[in-house]
């Protein structure tokens, strides 16, 4: 049973595959004494216990009420994920012995407004991994983050989501390079599926390099596009910086999308500062994104806020220029932790187009005017287990 | 690790999130001492273990075999949920200290004759929901039950289920106001997303209340609609009486879907006893439905009876009366329980129809004339885990 | 609490379906004493305790990368479930005393590669049962594999998946008997929805017996088709044998899809043996399937080996002779275990042709001409979890 033998899975003489393990109730050493052995022998687990397991089931809940208003009117609705995006995850590690782990990721977006899936009906869409780490560092298959989303979300004190997030800049009018290169909505910006990931050790002095190759069809955010990146930085004391680089081949036109950037982090006594900045590249257009944040601790609370810019250049698809079609954003937030797993939050945000743009704050009515703003309020409670 | 500090989630260089908790395998009380922070430690869990922490992985799946016979013929299906509805749930609830307690709930069908989700390919269809409560009662928000449903599917001793659920006499014809007024399949008869709710604490002297305002757009049973319902009751021995109206107001047409009604619950000794009154009305349409019910005790079974009959007048979309097309059901059951969580059922259903009514069992054939009736008959295995 | 009465689901005053328990922690013996019991205690579950509880969370995660080489081109892809399909499965039991047990078991596919689920969108697409055995032997309800393919994948060591399992050989060309017979893709090859089983007791002496009545309705592969499938075979010692039979009445044309197979598995020492033989008719058109295989143990690893073989005859839907559209499949693999749950594989897999038939390693380019071969290699991670 416990004598580290390997040992392959056993098919009964129904045909009935046998399955590997239970494991949740216990996380298990390799030949723990009786006491936790009784209770998993208790269980119907017909094969024999594995050594050191650990599955962990585990999420958030985040739903709070939002009112937008711009130049088409106001609108108020229950969203999901303002502070933390809803969802539900299952993962699990295996010490092989040697420094060798094995382990697995799924995780997935619930809507918890309706209680409906995130991106594209899938349930795992936020993450779908296997990874063997040792020593080398950590070699991971499967749908991830790209590196590049790691180092510029975070810069985001407001962590990519909810009114005052920098996704308002980066998801929005056609214009834009990100919405040219995957007019389909569908991207590589934020995750890419099928991705071949390697990541360094923790113990090349504070130095750390994430690189990614990615053909991103099967799944969510499925299309005929690869997708190559990677992201080195330096991680010691409070300072946390770094530079990424991608490049996406769009197959339909041949074209590339591509994506530069630099982000610091310095979190010091109370405070975290954030300084991201992003430039983006299709065919004849370009943007550059800035984001700059504080998130300041104050007793059990914690005072966020945030400036967002993009600049755009160039050219959009029917010829017009794209100069001159920039946004700001100012977000401002408050959380306050009622513990470790819940707390209440409130946000504020304002965007201001100038030109053509037509960013907003997401949640609101279309059909606003190009270039006049939008504003956006919410309160709500965040949850995590 | 367990000094009850607030603390934010964390994120590693790597730009990974760090999962704040993995909970499922012990529900662990502030500073448990060894033997189970010992089993936690050897977790993947990246975090510290978060105070009073309890997450269940719940459900059941009941399937059988129901026959259903009418005018265009007779069909034998295997169904799921006719003793209780197939689903898995994720639940948990955090003590927030000072009487205050967070909670989530995510709970979806599972149709178990073949492995599928319940309604609108949502997974967590059923209820998607966090609340705060505390000695002011319990602030919830989400998808869930309307306090109306809450109360008049309190009356059906079939649990609004299976062949001789009162579900019959509301989801049918055309010409009912519940048809009506949401032509789509989407209602807020049942359930709402984006709810807005409140219960009164338990410690009214029997009294309580819940009021509900929902948007209910997002996730399944997505249209334009706004809806308001509040229920009150008095719930003391074995007694237990309320009285509930909503009004759903469908965007489409401006008019309004009304809900008025009262139930009634005794529980004494070996019998539970059941009478509701819901009256509904919708442009020129109204329906009534009645329903009485016991569910009678005896050694290991449960014997059930109910009645339903449904009072249609005022006019259809098309101009035509309503007036007469009644229908009336009689529901016959028993329950053996093999434990606490399984039991064996069989069920009989008869619905006879008045007028142009076309109320079914359901499962059965479709095209039967109008007026005509219907049996249905089932047996099957419920289990709960 | 743990008196063993039966006892009935509860209904809150405030209408919430109290939940039955939150097993997930322990499987936990009827009375278990203080320590276990304390922990359940402080759960969040409002019921009492059940007795013998026990619901495990498992699964797998299986990626690896593919190339398939054919007439049209060649394709690198990232691939889930090669050696072991992806997969999470929440399962169940209950001892209801007398030798009885309830059982669930809901299993679904996880593809990997991009988090998206398996056949149909649906969620538990492998395997949705609940069931109850004893001395009698096993009821089974709901969607399952069928007795047929029980019998026919255990013959293939290589699982019926990845590269050089023997579906490449199932599931192809439109002249086959399987993909006349299930034009859509909705089949009974392989899972039927809304089945009812019966499994005799393992107490015969070694003989057992696996009978299916199904009408695949409803969930995923749902199509108006009824199967009726039997397999009878003989366990004992290193040997298994067995015999199967099934039929599906397609109800679109009234016509039969017939499968008769034997199987058969030989495990000594370190080695498995396999040998399985199908025959598949359809209209006009007959297919006859043969598998030879060798699983042999080589210290930490498992080298395997398995010949595929399939022979048409009969007459196309279009009238043309299918006579020697016949293909030969080699497979070669190795497995090497770096643990129980976890393991490195290397696949290849050649496809040869013959007539115009047009079998191929899955994953590869479209439009390749007919009689020409393919070829795969892949390599991957498998964890069972």
């Amino acid at each position: 049973m416990c004598d580290g033998r390997s040992r392959k899975q056993r098919t009964t003489s129904r045909g009935d595959t046998v399955r590997p393990l239970s494991p949740i109730r216990f996380s298990l050493p390799a030949c723990r004494p009786q006491a936790a052995l009784l209770a998993l022998t208790l269980g119907a687990a017909p094969g024999a216990a594995w050594a050191q397991s650990a599955v962990q089931l585990w999420g958030g809940v985040d739903l709070g009420v939002r009112h937008v208003g711009n130049d088409a009117g106001s609108q108020t609705r229950m969203q999901s994920g303002n502070n933390y995006t809803s969802r539900l995850a299952v993962t699990g590690s295996e010490d092989l012995g040697g420094g060798l782990k094995a382990s697995f990721w799924l995780e997935g977006t619930v809507n918890a407004t309706g209680g409906a899936f995130g991106t594209g009906a899938s349930i795992w869409d936020r993450r779908s991994t296997l990874s063997l780490s040792g020593p080398f560092g950590e070699l991971r298959l499967g749908r991830d983050y790209t590196p590049l989303f790691r180092a510029f979300a975070a810069t985001d004190v407001f962590g990519y989501v909810g009114a005052a997030g920098m996704g308002t800049l980066y998801n929005a009018t056609a214009s834009t390079p990100v919405a040219r290169a995957f007019g389909s909505g569908a991207t590589t910006v934020a995750r890419a599926n099928g991705a071949v990931q390697y990541y360094t050790p923790r113990s090349l002095g504070g130095f750390y390099l994430n690189a990614m190759l990615a053909h991103a069809s099967g799944g969510p955010e499925a299309a005929d596009f690869h997708f190559r990146g990677v992201r080195a930085g330096y991680a010691a004391g409070p300072l946390d910086v770094s530079a990424h680089a991608g490049s996406t081949r769009i197959e339909a036109t041949g074209k590339h999308f591509k994506v530069y950037g630099l982000a610091g982090v310095y979190t010091g006594g109370q405070a975290k500062l954030t300084l991201g900045a992003v430039r983006m590249d299709y065919l004849n257009a370009r943007q550059t994104n800035y984001t700059l944040g504080v998130d300041w601790r104050v007793g059990a609370g914690q005072v966020r806020a945030a400036y967002h810019y993009v600049d755009q250049s160039g050219f959009a698809a029917d010829g017009s220029s794209t100069r001159g079609n920039d946004a700001h954003v100012l977000g401002l937030g408050y959380v306050h932790n009622l513990s470790k797993r819940t707390a209440l939050y409130g946000t504020a945000a304002f965007v201001h187009n100038q030109g053509k743009a037509r960013f907003a704050v997401p949640g609101g009515l279309a059909g606003a005017a190009a270039g006049t703003g939008s504003r956006g309020f919410e309160v709500g409670v965040r949850h995590m287990f």
